[in-house]
């Protein structure tokens, strides 16, 4: 399935025949967000929304949990959480996230990967594909990933330590050839400081035994599913901490080292 | 009733006893926004959502027309647009809208303005009675305004002219004891180009035969009464002209030009 195939899927988007006919009608092809992206970078890591609200609102997505014990990987309608100490587990609905975004995936257009590419690369190779910069996508590769380096984080405890100390105790891993999923969105320039524009990946092994925060990854052979969003439900905390938080600083330095290194 | 009064109602947010006990369950208290105010800023001037579909999400707001063709205001389930020779009507429901923000206006706190006031002293007011930058507020007062300078533009023609070029052909008023409703929204500061951060003021007078976006104004009596929110559902344009849109440059001062003077 090549652009022309997404050409197509744009015009489906055009004429509003997807969805039942009804523009933002329906539940679908919407991407649900807890909290924004600069609450974290501002130090608030308390649980807002339970994973059983998450997971009513999509089936697909990524995150991280109460007190940021551990980076969460939404797939197939499970949530997992990777933990600071490597160890991956279902966690129960009743725990909490204080950021998290999730879709109920759809496809809107899939091509197969048969060739070597870096992250950068595939970036690239989505970029083109996608021709879009101004809506979301939900990115979902299933593949053997010929080399992948992930990351994770402890819980931590009040009074919360900033992000970039964080960042300087989170857990990194590297693998090779293991068979699993890379989670991703891609969210246009505009959303600024209430997620994460660009890319964002996580990844959760076809066998769940590990998983996390994708730092660097080659990919070889697999297979790329995108589903175009242009319906996006932002659900700020209802918490008297996220009210007193200051916003209006830059953050977008810090964001970099913790989303990329 | 006053600063005490809005504790409570944030106590009343926080222990998510309103809207049924259920955070974010309900439809109640969600901004509904169709696109984002940078694809006007951008040129893009086509509607993309019937007045009706606003209509469901919300009986109290402001917005523009397909082609610019004047002023909107949503108040107490009307809408009404104000075109660019002044006059006021409630047009077809099957219209179309290129920018719209709503919500279903639940009173969360109100008090009485008994003392002359300029634009920015009423604002000053709302923010120390406000107390929390981080999330958004729909703000109506409904009074005898003082003295008023209104502005709407009329309907462009494709090729679309620059927003710039739009504004230098605006048409602006002077009222003097105006009863009517300052329709309203306080949005936070990192909302950045997706709408008007800060405050943004529509007017719609008592009799109807008078509104606009409104450039300055004083006020003297009148009743504020604000709405807290904590969900913000942006509907991003089933459109290929949004998607080609160049929404990477910075137009913080058109927008200041355009939405100030």
């Amino acid at each position: 399935m090549g652009p022309r195939s997404l050409s197509l899927v744009s015009l489906c988007l055009l004429s509003a025949s997807c969805g039942g006919g009804k523009p933002w009608g329906g539940a679908s092809d919407a991407l649900f967000q807890v909290s924004i992206i600069d609450a974290l970078l501002a130090g608030d890591y308390d649980g807002v929304a339970t994973l059983s609200e998450v997971r009513q609102h999509g089936d697909f997505g990524l995150g991280t949990f109460d007190r940021l014990d551990g980076e969460m990987i939404v797939l197939d309608g499970t949530v997992y959480q990777v933990r600071g100490d490597g160890t991956v587990r279902v966690p129960p609905m009743s725990e909490t996230t204080p950021y998290a975004m999730v879709t109920k995936f759809a496809v809107d257009a899939q091509w197969s990967i048969d060739r070597a590419m870096t992250m950068g690369e595939l970036e690239a190779e989505l970029d083109r594909r996608i021709d879009n910069p101004n809506i979301f996508h939900a990115v979902r590769i299933d593949g053997v990933i010929p080399r992948l380096e992930l990351r994770s984080v402890n819980a931590q405890e009040k009074p919360y330590p900033d992000i970039l100390e964080v960042a300087e105790t989170q857990s990194t891993w590297t693998h090779e050839n293991v068979p699993g999923t890379l989670v991703g969105f891609r969210s246009p320039a505009y959303v600024g400081t209430m997620a994460v524009s660009g890319y964002h990946w996580h990844f959760i092994s076809d066998d769940r035994t590990l998983g996390g925060h994708v730092l660097s990854a080659d990919v070889h052979h697999g297979l790329a599913r995108i589903d175009a969003i242009r319906k996006w439900d932002v659900r700020l905390p209802e918490s008297a901490t996220f009210d007193k938080l200051d916003l209006q600083v830059d953050r977008s330095e810090d964001l970099e080292t913790v989303e990329r290194t």
